[in-house]
């Protein structure tokens, strides 16, 4: 089936700058677009499904199924020195490596259509070991996008060291360019062990958001935020290297219905 | 050649009702699908075939061979207070991602064209050991669903546990809600060792099933029919070990014929 | 690009049976079809290549390439017992499940439309021992086909052994009915060791088929034959079993241009 | 997505040479034709994208993202002696083998339309130790073409050793006939060990094809070149091996957004 996008609603948005944040190391941009859709309660406009995500569906409390998606949130601007958003969160990203290009020109393909020329990816920059200070760390599209953001708190050095970024946020910036849409990635320094979910860098990724977007952000509920999401992160990192270790190291069942308790 | 379903007779039902038991933990859903199919005398109105199930055919005991394949029976309602049902039963999933939701879309779009709006799903959940008297866990596509179920010996409190369902059951429940056809799903306790066929969780659900069905089902006939199943899949799990472990682990020799002899 | 067939003539053929004899266990089919193809002079009227095949090409003495294919050769009945040939032959078959079926499908409906109702696929059948005799094993699409080859040495109690028929020759036969091709299954009995071409196993089959088709075949033309595809065989094998260990084993170096001593 | 080739320039040609070039054994064919490129001083036409190249963006010295992408160059005969050249380059072969077959179908159907009838394609040929004068070695898509080529100095016995060629420089040359553009493959003996670029394969070729082509290239800036492209291989290939064994060797994070140091 491919990839598909489902439109829940088509609201008429204004020059609107397209942020994505989906899970990856730390979560860090996870958590901070998750954050920024609760804060400014964007509306969902469209849910994204895909066969490049894993064959199984999430458990609520409620006993209700959820199937792997990625969502499209909307808000409009408020003040003169307000952008209309549109926002890509998620619960994966693809799971191989012709998923990811799929996914990516879907979006930005439907993102285009919504009049965008400009965008963020929100990301983690693994280094390591835990900062009390994490910098955020920048990559553009071209050159020409660091004058824009040349007055925020962002290190635009990354070039220097040299490197790459896998997934989502390095393939929306990179894809861009054939859609006329050009931005920034804003890396968030944290440890880069997989399992935690890492607030402080998200924190640091939405204080130079804040400043951007010129939206208010409460901080002090992002602890609480990150806590709900620990639980449901917990569960799916779990169940991926479960089911990735099933399917690629064994030959038995690869097929087959599982329920797994965690916690 | 992706995912073809083979027409063999068009009939007409009125709001049918999908039960869905393909093979997976215990075989939970397939021996209580396959066993509903054989009590119902449900007729076959379709086959199933996909580039996603594995590259070999199963020799029946007369020397004639068997594509690996997916079949939908239909059944009428014999009285007022039962329902038109579409039986989906198979020999196999999907050996990949992409094939799960292929497939499941695949049946949808065709139950819906049927008239389907509503679907129950069976399966096994593994809990590590067996237990006297397996219960019978619900979820369900939305919370709504629930109160349809109430009345019936399931267990709702499947999502406190934090879990997912891994495979058909659960991306059929998960799917249905872009084709406007909710559901719960079955998911009958069993110890989780891929190999047993699990009876007895396969009774616990049909006897869920049959009052809510409200059609009789002879039990004293299931042990015999797992007997008789017994054999096939025993085969059929050995040749997708084999012949996983075949192409993952080794270089040698994916392409080929095998002819394997068991027991 | 998938799976491409590429006409070279278009023969009229009156009601052809099609043969299939492609890489496998001991290459028995291969080996069989090989030979029928350069015993009866048959012509060549379709290349198949696809990329479900290896991504290198093999270099002849001559030093010009040759891609990885299949061939379809056509043969015109000479006399009254007889009828007209499509014989499948090829370089290897799909390297995955995806393919596999394409493959068949796409040459099934290529044949189909030449007129084919009938079919006689041929492999080996892996016994783990060397035979002095080795015995020639019959599946057939479904049970009706005995009867037609009832008369020739054919061993019809496959199925007492309860088994499976991996890749080509099993897919062919499986998927046949869904084109209304019928047909059977030659499996010669060979040790099974991967690296060895086993031309006793081809000759039994051959030996049924040359009763079959009513055609003289030269057999002590075969072990000639079989020595010269040795060399060709073995650089084929050990080039997929090192590209495969290359390519899963290790994450170095996937892409690449490489060129292999052998003997 | 599959492939995209991107169109930045529509130049006429008459009767173009296309010339392939991409990474592979000891970047030989990369570093040639890259050169070759840079010496001609040849204009981009064309970018082709791909989902078959792995899902990371590089980074630039000025923070600025590259996506893994191959490029078509072309330049303009300047006397009578010489002829319209089209120059494939690029980061990148596919990670897959549909994905080598999909690219060099693109491209050769791409090239087929600007008039192209004819191709030289550059590759590095392991021998397992170094030389002080590596030979050319050539292989052609079929027998006609190495007369063409008999005066240049190449070696022609490469079929006497067996062998086979793996990836684009192969692939090219083989499906070539398909499209009736015929060929030869130049390949430079090199060590083999996949990290390091061998600037003296790439500059054995390049003498060859200086002469076929008749233009003058400056081999005193040809040391410069690759150490200037070093850094970039090592960083890249450092990449594609983590990136690898990360998604084929492990379960856990195949999904993520990662940066990474190098050097």
């Amino acid at each position: 089936m491919a990839t598909k996008i489902i439109e829940l609603e088509k609201p008429k948005l204004k020059n609107p700058l397209f942020i994505e944040g989906l899970p990856g190391i730390g979560h860090v941009g996870r958590i901070a677009a998750g954050f920024l859709v609760e804060e400014l309660k964007a509306k969902k406009m469209a849910e994204l499904i895909s066969s490049h995500f894993m064959h199984y569906v999430l458990l609520h409390q409620s006993s209700s199924v959820h199937m792997l998606k990625n969502e499209l949130y909307y808000w409009k601007a408020k003040g003169a020195n307000q952008r209309d958003l549109i926002i890509l969160i998620g619960d994966s990203q693809s799971i191989d490596s012709e998923g990811h290009y799929e996914i990516a020109n879907e979006v930005l393909s439907f993102v285009k259509k919504m009049g965008t020329k400009e965008m963020i990816t929100l990301a983690g920059f693994g280094i390591g070991e835990s900062k009390e200070k994490p910098r955020v760390i920048g990559a553009v599209s071209d050159m020409d996008v660091i004058k824009r953001y040349k007055k925020f708190d962002i290190d635009f050095d990354a070039g220097s060291k040299i490197g790459t970024i896998v997934g989502a946020s390095g393939l929306f910036l990179g894809l861009g360019k054939y859609y006329d849409i050009d931005g920034v990635c804003l890396l968030g320094e944290t440890a880069g062990y997989p399992i935690l979910p890492d607030p402080k860098a998200a924190e640091a990724i939405l204080k130079v958001l804040s400043s951007i977007l010129n939206v208010k952000l409460d901080f002090g509920k992002l602890e609480k935020r990150v806590k709900e999401m620990e639980e449901f992160i917990k569960k799916f990192e779990d169940m991926q290297r479960k089911t990735l270790a099933h399917l690629t190291a064994r030959g038995d069942k690869p097929e087959g219905d599982d329920l797994k308790y965690i916690g």
